[in-house]
């Protein structure tokens, strides 16, 4: 249960309990409670089980005062190697029957509590009658943290988007006339498996009019000659880091007219909103980056959703690449640049990368084609 | 995208969501919010997708108002043959950028606002910022419909016990010396599925000191002569409803002592908490018949948690059969009764079956013979 390799050490680890507690002093904040996650995989290497018995660490904003980390007896044998001790983690153990709750908020400092995002509404609630405290988000002070990755967690983002664009090489091998969906992405997620994922977290193959549903997975609609076919596939590593990355195959010349200037004006926008990513720009400059070149070729409707989303531990993190966020890029950034156009009941098509933020611009971390791939 | 068959028809949806509304009224509730996850599966037939983006079924206790589903507009396009216009229900799409909490609370009465228990913290207290509203549990209603089961339900539960009994009819050929618990368990996750389940949710080959640890999954400890080796395996059918058995083998005659003793205490132990179930005996009762008789046999340290939990659409869910539940048994409640002994650095063992109530007792979900099995 979650005791996969992390790029993670026992100093790392340290320095970012010690960057959580000063974040949330400056927050207003008298401690932080992780439920299992990538939050708590974040801090100390292993996201735990998220079964309904509570399992928490809870970082107090008092440097004085010991993290704590609440674990249910029978699963706290199986967290794997995780320093608590060096790190100066107490442990409280519950058996069933126990009233966990208490265990969190013992000894705390008054004040306001921070719970992680996907902490469940059963957790959080039951937390809020045993401490009549005000609850907040850690997510705000949680994401100063986890948006901007460190040399370790590139490295490991740099080799899942290698791993992913090795699959997508071979996606022309799986994409045949006369399978279906379901048949190809059964392939698919068996080489994203080979080429070194843990599993393959998504696939959607959205053959002819399924593409103009951005979250379509698979079907069993059969390809046909004259489909144009959106990939959108990914996973994590052994390690937790996710790769994300979408290109659009064309399964003979296309049924649908106007798709190949479509599809150019989706490659310019992708270009120019990869174009634009750099230190100090923001992210809703980005999207609107991607979505000007799709409305100056009249495709500004067929464009119906945000351009990206951060990616790290999970697939979908801070940054959100979106109208509205006017959260300036820094360096170690990591996100996806993925705009798309859909025509309902006909076709669609979508072209992602996952890009870093560098010193001085942007690194693509997927290096497939760009160009409709034609089969 | 959890689109999978279940045995939901638009008659079997609106009885329940009309049950919901009568069970949210009692408990002095103006609505109830149902994010993805099991619960909606239960209502609508579909789970959704469990992204941070806001997806939700609202259910007002009113019957003159129409339930309402939230939902993004590129996911709705997903959401399979739900027939929410025939449910009544209402549909509210927002896009990226959007604030999608005001849709949830658009036209509701005054008073609490329920939340399904699996919701994250990121949407519970959003909601509570957008609507200052007081919020409680949904659990406690949604626990009422969906812990006693239909016939439907019944029938499926009934087939992926039928299921996970012919993998462990097969576990011997698997679990051979000299081979690591990861390679057997990958045999046993791939008898999972063709036996007929969608996916192996879980898989535990504990060997030798491993097995004293109740939620170990698998390690690369290789098999040896003389291991005790606990079997814990399970997965959901197509339809959403969950296997869970397991079952101890001895590779050859055991290496610690007392195994044969200890074991023969754990099996009338699991068959005096089996005989214990029928209507109106209550769940702590269960669990003490279990404890008893291992408290008898002077092992009671070394039964270290409940002796169960319900199962249906969750691996875990209500009703817990655990000390201090006072809750009375009825027909159509289906639970696990699992006990087990654990020796730390040493072995373990666990026998689990699934249990249906019936009108005046028992029947086991679950068949396979209960003895050590010696390979």
């Amino acid at each position: 249960m979650g005791t996969a390799a992390a790029p993670l050490d026992v100093s790392t680890m340290q320095a970012r309990l010690v960057k959580l507690r000063v974040a949330a002093t400056k927050a207003g904040m008298a401690a932080v409670v992780v439920t299992p996650g990538s939050d708590l995989r974040y801090l100390i290497g292993v996201g735990g089980s998220s079964f309904e018995r509570l399992t928490a660490l809870v970082v107090p904003a008092d440097s004085d005062a010991l993290p704590v980390f609440v674990s249910p007896a029978l699963e706290f044998a199986e967290l794997g190697d995780v320093p608590l001790d060096e790190l100066g983690v107490e442990v409280r153990t519950w058996v069933d029957g126990d009233d966990p709750y208490p265990l969190v908020l013992r000894g705390l400092a008054a004040g306001r509590l921070a719970v992680s995002d996907m902490t469940p509404a059963l957790h959080v609630l039951r937390l809020a009658v045993a401490g009549e405290r005000e609850q907040v988000l850690a997510g705000p002070v949680l994401r100063e943290l986890r948006m901007r990755k460190d040399a370790a967690e590139i490295e490991q983002l740099r080799q899942v988007g290698e791993a992913i664009d090795r699959v997508h090489e071979r996606v022309p091998h799986f994409l045949q006339l006369g399978r279906t969906e379901a048949q190809v992405g059964a392939d698919i997620a068996a080489a994203i498996v080979e080429e070194g994922h843990a599993v393959a977290e998504f696939v959607i193959v959205g053959s002819g009019p399924n593409g103009a549903s951005p979250h379509h997975g698979v079907s069993d609609r059969v390809i046909e000659r004259g489909d144009v076919v959106v990939v959108d596939i990914g996973g994590p590593l052994p390690s937790g880091y996710n790769s994300d990355s979408t290109r659009t195959y064309a399964v003979g010349p296309p049924r649908e007219s106007g798709v190949l200037a479509a599809y150019a004006a989706l490659h310019a926008a992708q270009q120019a909103a990869v174009d634009a990513v750099r230190p100090g720009v923001t992210c809703e400059q980005v999207d609107h980056a991607a979505r000007s070149v799709l409305e100056e070729a009249g495709l500004a409707e067929h464009f119906i959703h945000r351009t990206g989303h951060g990616i790290g531990l999970d697939v979908h993190e801070e940054p959100y690449i979106v109208s509205g966020n006017d959260l300036p890029l820094e360096p170690g950034m990591t996100f996806s640049v993925e705009p798309g156009v859909y025509f309902a009941g006909r076709w669609g098509a979508r072209i992602e990368d996952i890009v870093l933020v560098t010193a001085d611009g942007v690194e693509r971390l997927n290096n497939r084609p760009h160009d409709l791939v034609e089969l």
